[in-house]
């Protein structure tokens, strides 16, 4: 099995310095890109690569969870623009070559709890 | 290391039959649960618990992928209630004994796509 932590630490890490030769090379050239929550998807890795490059705003990624096996992985990140930070959750499958092969990516904003468990739920 | 794949089917199969007493066994006493989204925080498997009995609705989950490591795991769900389905990506921290320590939950809703890559994606 290939190295599933390094390949998702190498997707993000080439994203965030914009080395966009890095990033496409831990893409498969079929990989499809899903949004689950617009219901878009991207197919290919030249099509996945220019909508990476470009995506508009100031973005900086920091890695706040990788949980990985044999099949793929899943990497939880903190991702900001200016002062605002965004959860992204980021599901990937791999091929026998180490590449990448899926993402299924979700988005989840913040939204006001509803009322009824207010004593059992602390705040922060 | 524990079977953490088993813990998660175990969490949510108890959840979906009401299987309390099951859920409970599961968790940790000390088990957090936060909500990242609504900045809400549940403390101790006896809260937990009844946050869960309480919630409201008919609802019911399938498993759509899991994914563990030595420390813990995810689950992305289907969680329907009626007709409507979305989707829930729970993140499982585990201690040594394979009790759940720290669940971070995360309920990404549907969004309008933003407008200037209509070039670039399917939309089903």
């Amino acid at each position: 099995m290939a190295d599933h932590v390094q390949a998702i630490r190498d997707y993000w890490d080439t994203a965030e310095r914009r080395d966009w030769d890095g990033f496409a090379a831990t893409l498969s050239p079929d990989v499809v890109y899903d949004l689950p929550q617009t219901r878009e998807r991207v197919i290919g890795r030249d099509r996945y690569l220019t909508f990476n490059r470009e995506y508009p705003g100031d973005w900086h990624v920091a890695i706040r969870r990788v949980v990985t096996d044999d099949a793929g992985g899943v990497a939880w990140t903190d991702v900001r623009v200016g002062d605002e930070h965004v959860n992204a959750i980021h599901f990937f499958t791999f091929d026998d070559a180490g590449l990448i092969t899926r993402v299924d990516d979700f988005w989840p904003e913040p939204y006001d709890p509803p009322p009824g468990r207010e004593h059992l739920v602390e705040r922060y």
